[in-house]
């Protein structure tokens, strides 16, 4: 597989970055802490952090300005999952090889948290010590955080996994729903940072959100084709989960060997919307490659 | 019972924006947009967005720029009591009169509206049309509308009311759990206004901070009173269900005379607050009285 350049170092500064968050809040309900810690800090491949760094960096961003946009989209990732994994929903049991947040703590606990992860998030982008370059564009940043994850982005992409899940729904309809339920927030990990960028033009901009759209698209193709190629224990939940919960998914609709031309089809738009770039885009070249090479 | 000054406009003015924004959501999944409206426009009494009115008008601060406030602030309101409503949380069947949102539809969209109306508060805060005035503190006001709504404010106090139910606390404790379940999203909603008032000194923010801590306790005193002295037709769903739930209440604590002198005593240190303010406040006190003697 492609090795994912600096994995590890932004793994490492984001969790940092994370944990001296929630640890800055003033404690009142401990086990409410303790909650979000665990739902927040618990793991998790980062890959959303790690697109705003090595986007960031690429566009001459300072590496202080990402903590704050990369710490943003991963708690509302990490709400997402807690709320996600509710018995009321997908009523999952594990999550990267651990009990879930209900299961660890309870019900009430894990919506609970989800629901404070989610203003931390807001509570970050508001709060957070930006440079003046990326103080000058913090309401905008904040308007793209809701953007992508509210009813028109991540929310809306969960409501309309639940509705079709049981359905036969279209390739259209699932492309609508993956654009809004991992899209939005995978795309927001590339357009923050081209925010606080400088000097990069309306152009340049499209051509990001070109390669963000071709690659959270892929990222969910993998997914799918993961979910029934992988074990048990390289995802640390259920392989096959999503057919035995009859959702639709890219290999249900155009069989394995076609859901596997989508990824590199998907891969190939990405890659060709960098070469248009003025930057060095290696990283983002791996990310992609990364994504689609993917195993587990 | 005092008479609440223009409440029914003020009613109108907030449903009627609340409306406009959650119409010019582009719809995706229609379920969850009608579960939305459903929890944010099927009635309310509206008294975080009549004490943001009362306040900020006495301040001189510009309707329009209320708007946003006050329909922030109802939104993060709405999200709470979708999911204090959940069979795993409070599991009340009643709200207002009405079915609560996930007897209305499913437990999986009351948590998805909740979570889509937090974000929506968010939203307005960041999209909202302000003056160059409130422009000038919109961070600032996001800031507020975090702190009061996260695990630090209201997030915070439901979990510490959620472990408080079933063991007896101290007084000292409900007031804690209080001002932070009820009284942070309370005081928000005279501070935000006051931080958009461009001519107020700090003590004069003080004071009105002092005369919102009384009010929200006052607040949720009135509202344990009233739990066990009303009926189930006063107050929309079934009377008693703190007592039943096991809750720690005022009541239970000081009695009912000595819950009903404690409503008094923050009644009279809010009125003496506002004495001290070089406005007329004549509307704000007149929401004081109301507080304390409303019966329902």
């Amino acid at each position: 597989m492609t090795a994912l350049p600096d994995i590890e170092h932004f793994q490492a500064r984001i969790n940092s970055f994370l944990e001296d968050k929630i640890n800055s809040l003033e404690k009142n309900d401990l086990k409410l802490h303790e909650a979000m810690h665990y739902g927040l800090l618990l793991g998790g491949k980062r890959m959303r952090p790690y697109l705003v760094y090595t986007t960031g960096l690429a566009l001459n961003v300072e590496l202080d300005d990402l903590d704050g946009i990369a710490g943003a989209l991963e708690c509302i990732h990490a709400y997402s999952l807690l709320h996600d994994d509710l018995p009321a929903m997908d009523d999952d049991d594990l999550r990267r090889g651990q009990p879930t947040c209900h299961n660890a703590f309870d019900e009430a606990t894990a919506i609970l948290a989800g629901d404070a992860l989610q203003t931390l998030a807001f509570d970050i982008l508001a709060n957070h010590s930006f440079s003046s370059q990326a103080k000058a564009v913090q309401v905008p940043l904040i308007q793209s955080l809701v953007a992508a994850s509210g009813y028109q982005g991540m929310c809306g992409g969960q409501a309309l996994d639940l509705s079709a899940t049981n359905q036969g729904i279209s390739l259209e309809e699932l492309e609508q729903l993956h654009q809004l339920k991992t899209g939005a927030l995978l795309k927001a990990a590339v357009t923050m940072p081209a925010l606080v960028a400088s000097d990069i033009s309306k152009e340049q901009r499209q051509k990001l959100e070109l390669f963000a759209n071709a690659v959270g698209l892929a990222y969910q193709v993998q997914d799918d084709i993961i979910d029934i190629t992988s074990s048990q224990e390289e995802l640390g939940k259920p392989a096959g989960s999503d057919v035995d919960a009859n959702k639709s998914t890219y290999p249900a609709l155009l069989g394995l060997p076609g859901a596997q031309q989508k990824a590199q089809d998907l891969l190939q738009q990405a890659l060709q919307a960098l070469d248009a770039l003025p930057y060095n885009m290696q990283n983002l070249k791996a990310f992609a490659q990364f994504i689609v090479n993917r195993t587990h």
